[in-house]
């Protein structure tokens, strides 16, 4: 079938031994082990052949400071690598017009699949990453500062950030974090209702993958009334609205 | 740094050897790499330790038959496995209420980051699949019925599908389809505006990954004007209305 084969208890070991890593080692990733994660990124399934996402490589140091700031995360300035993560159906725009076609509308699907194709991409880098034994992380909080790091990288309508992430050799000792239980992920033939119980079960299971112990309280911070995901939201409508027409 | 090391040549052959498969052999998946799929799956990157996502296995053959229609992709009645691949913003509200917090309103916020979060998982779960010598497909066309696929599955508010993703045995020969050159989809510090001639060019060297060899044909009647995504663009934003409550 493949070349490729590898045992369960491989795939397994590979996948358990993700972690997510903020502080790096201040090496650069030599050219050979760049040219096979960008490989591995433009490897990636892509929705309707439309390859609808951009990276943006971030060198320039001055630039990383400025966008680790804008982003709150300081390891955007000191990762080996750093990349800005976008959606992107300008790229195809202009590819209909070179060929004399007008482009649709359609706001909503340019944001559902130019995510998609984004982060198929990104995840299919990121896993290439590690593979060659690096670690990186995903930053949200380019949300923090949509307009400022679009404007700052150049990203013209039809592009928008989906967040950023960093690659590189990891300065900090391995964490496997906890996840939700199976059963509450995984569904079969149609979605289960949840008890009580169980969520409070598994909430208290959670504990460990934030600081305090308390991951309801985490959650509320960001995901509850007044909180962090409430603040950002009127930026990416903002945002949104300017980039892909959203109406 | 890990146990895992590959070298770059065994990474970019695994990532050369992805390709997309919509006919399958009619066997059944082993429980145990069914286990290490999902594992893989559950291990991605999430946002805020929140695991934005859900997915619906499909194992009823007569729901698989009906979604299998309703999207327009037989290989989801015929796959080893098919999954329906669902944001999920319903579980965390429910573990913020069973703890007594209200939750936010953040309808953009939960598709960004709710696609993220089902992507990460879903491509985790395809590339381990790979790594097994499985292959796949993730299929858009759960758009052109999201209503009566969300119906049919029982989806809650706060839950709607990205895509399906089918796994299986391929039983139809290998093929490597073409990408943009890389220049094009990798930028350095600020996006780079394209010229006429580079897209002509490109669009040229794109040709096989369609049947007729013509990929701006296929685009534009994916996405220019009057094209599918058009058509799909209400079904998905009035779907989206009902289930994030995007205003």
């Amino acid at each position: 079938m493949t070349t490729n084969l590898f045992s369960p208890t491989d795939v397994q070991r590979f996948f358990d031994e993700h972690w997510t890593v903020r502080k790096y080692k201040a090496v650069s990733m030599p050219s050979e082990h760049l040219e096979t994660i960008l490989a591995a990124a433009q490897r990636a399934p892509t929705d309707a052949t439309a390859q609808m996402y951009s990276f943006i490589r971030l060198t320039d140091p001055a630039l990383r400071a400025r966008i680790a700031e804008a982003a709150t995360n300081a390891h955007i300035a000191t990762a080996s690598e750093s990349f800005l993560i976008c959606a992107d159906v300008h790229r195809l725009k202009r590819i209909l017009e070179v060929h004399g076609v007008e482009g649709g509308h359609f706001p909503h699907i340019a944001i559902h699949f130019g995510i998609g194709d984004a982060v198929m991409a990104a995840q299919n880098m990121l896993i290439a990453s590690e593979m060659l034994g690096y670690r990186g992380c995903w930053i949200g909080g380019v949300l923090n500062a949509l307009d400022l790091i679009a404007e700052l990288t150049q990203l013209p309508e039809g592009v928008f950030p989906f967040a950023a992430l960093t690659i590189g050799v990891p300065d900090e000792p391995p964490q496997h974090r906890p996840r939700l239980p199976r059963e509450q992920v995984i569904h079969e033939n149609h979605y289960r209702p949840y008890s009580e119980d169980e969520l409070k079960a598994s909430s208290k299971a959670m504990g460990p993958i934030t600081a305090r112990g308390d991951w309801p309280q985490t959650l509320s911070r960001y995901f509850g009334k007044g909180g962090g995901m409430e603040q950002r939201e009127p930026v990416l409508e903002s945002h949104l609205r300017r980039k892909v027409f959203l109406e």
